[in-house]
């Protein structure tokens, strides 16, 4: 069975070259192909919504990390949820919706590895965002590394964001006293009257340690690092005693020509902070649990979000750079 | 009952005031003082041995620290080992062997809290080292936060120091291969030829980076840091994914006025590393069990030791300085 018009073709979007700093349009190219054949076990899924992340930045440089580079002339990585169009896979069947690492194209082939299907009851968008890879990211660092407690000062930087905004709003459901930091008055605002932090710092205002000093009269108990440099500097300088840092991303570093120094690492022996650097990966026997809970307190109206949407693969590569700049309020995604 | 001397005085070191950057002699004062007359529940000790530490430079800076700094005028902090001469409590009697925070002096008045008898069979200055303070700081650094298993790689700072020594032999004895880094090379000999380290690399020969990588061809699992700065750099680049860091020192940022950026803590992210920074008086409870199994290490000769002996109160300030500046072998001590 075939759902895919015979003039369908696949727009893909390609890494073009290494970025140099900050990425540009000219770091990437598009192309148009007619679709492949599928072999034996393979479906084929035309994607419907693609999750823009930080870390795809990271993927784009060379040298170790934690999984290989995207490599030159290849399709950019990222989560698709889609529609199979036509399966020659037992396990799915045309018309499943799915959520995979589909990259950014429009029609994507699979063995079916790694792919998902989605919850009945939750949109389909959601499930890139609350109810998927940032929302559990979210969930595994502030309850397994952070470790909060009632009572306790939870900060966490990129508030605004898909996954700052869950790691917030989770910490208010445990009780904590939660400061976000993010950049710009409208997203604090945001992160304040919408997603009901305690407060917000907009760091752009220039007065980044009085006004983190002001929000945490009582210190710093979690931090929870989507940022890096200086701004976990500042917050360094404010961490107490036995304080827990999770480190899930160093948005301030990817594009960064030039790495900030670190001064405030005196603050980790003086207070005993555990820090502890993760990636969403390494938590997989807890993703099931952690789905559960966010889906749960999604419908139970306990987990706010917001969305900003950009139309069709043509437009990735702007909303992305717009993402590693900011731009973005909540999960960036591209309908397709 | 009283053993003192009706002419025997106290001599003491006291902070005269606090250092800018390298502490100098002049940051101390020496004063002889007629003993104390003591009150009830009250006893006076005699001191033989005092231990020099790094931490205590800390303790001469003003600011916010795990402890609060000494202060101007009080006497300079530090563990002895002395004998009971006078005695007003009935813990303690006369010739009892004793050791505590009793501070650079010879003669000691306490009321017996925080002070501890002496094991019989280990010689009185290894209770400040292999035995005290430093050796129960290495195992529980070691093998509470490192965690090391048998076949991975653990590099210690500060190798040939009263710390790093034990951390380096404990680490063998759990079946690791272990690289030391130590300053020179007479300490890099030692570390490998009387401590039996897989290698030792001397950073005062200007090739860390190189030499580091040489000794570690499989990476690093466990990295027990006693100096920070451009060290804890170089080796945040070889950390190995979800290797673990404890930070029990930071020598090389204690007398500094400008501190060292730390450029690589992205490896902290990419490689999952686990931080912990800690204080020996953390792990109270663990202290029965980490001084039995030093004790019994060392009377089986799996321990050595070199200790760095000044001579007489009035040594201490030079004595420290020397510490400081790297020039000691071992455990620094002070003769009383």
């Amino acid at each position: 069975m075939n759902m895919i018009n015979p003039q369908e073709s696949n727009v893909r979007v390609l890494l073009a070259r290494r970025p140099t700093g900050a990425a540009v349009a000219e770091d990437f190219s598009i192309v148009e192909e007619a679709p492949a054949a599928l072999a034996d076990g393979e479906l084929r899924i035309r994607g419907e919504w693609l999750s823009l992340d930080p870390y795809m930045r990271g993927r784009m440089n060379d040298g170790k990390s934690y999984v290989k580079p995207v490599d030159i002339g290849a399709v950019m990585c990222g989560e698709v949820v889609g529609r199979v169009v036509e399966s020659r896979n037992a396990q799915f069947a045309v018309g499943d919706q799915v959520a995979g690492d589909l990259g950014w194209q429009t029609l994507a082939i699979s063995n079916g590895q790694g792919l998902r299907k989605l919850m009945p009851n939750v949109p389909a968008a959601v499930q890139l965002s609350v109810c998927g890879m940032p929302g559990v990211t979210a969930w595994c660092g502030l309850l397994l590394i952070g470790e909060p407690k009632p009572g306790e000062t939870v900060v966490v930087s990129a508030a605004a964001g898909a996954v700052g905004s869950v790691v917030g709003q989770i910490a208010k459901l445990k009780g904590c006293h939660v400061v976000g930091i993010a950049g710009g008055a409208n997203k604090s605002r945001y992160v304040v009257d919408e997603l009901g932090f305690a407060a917000c710092i907009d760091y752009k205002a220039g007065r980044l340690r009085e006004d983190l000093k002001a929000a945490t009269p009582k210190g710093v108990d979690v931090y929870f690092d989507n940022v890096g440099g200086d701004i976990l500097d500042a917050v360094l300088a404010r961490m107490n005693p036995f304080s827990r840092l999770p480190v899930c991303g160093l948005i301030s570093q990817y594009s960064a020509t030039e790495l900030h120094g670190l001064r405030n690492f005196r603050s980790v022996l003086v207070n005993r902070i555990k820090i502890q650097g993760f990636i969403v990966f390494d938590f997989r026997e807890h993703y099931p649990r952690a789905i559960d809970e966010l889906a749960t307190w999604l419908a139970a109206g306990k987990l706010k979000y917001r969305e900003t949407v950009a139309q069709g693969i043509r437009a990735a590569p702007e909303a992305f750079i717009g993402l590693l700049n900011g731009a973005n309020l909540g999960k960036q995604l591209v309908k397709l």
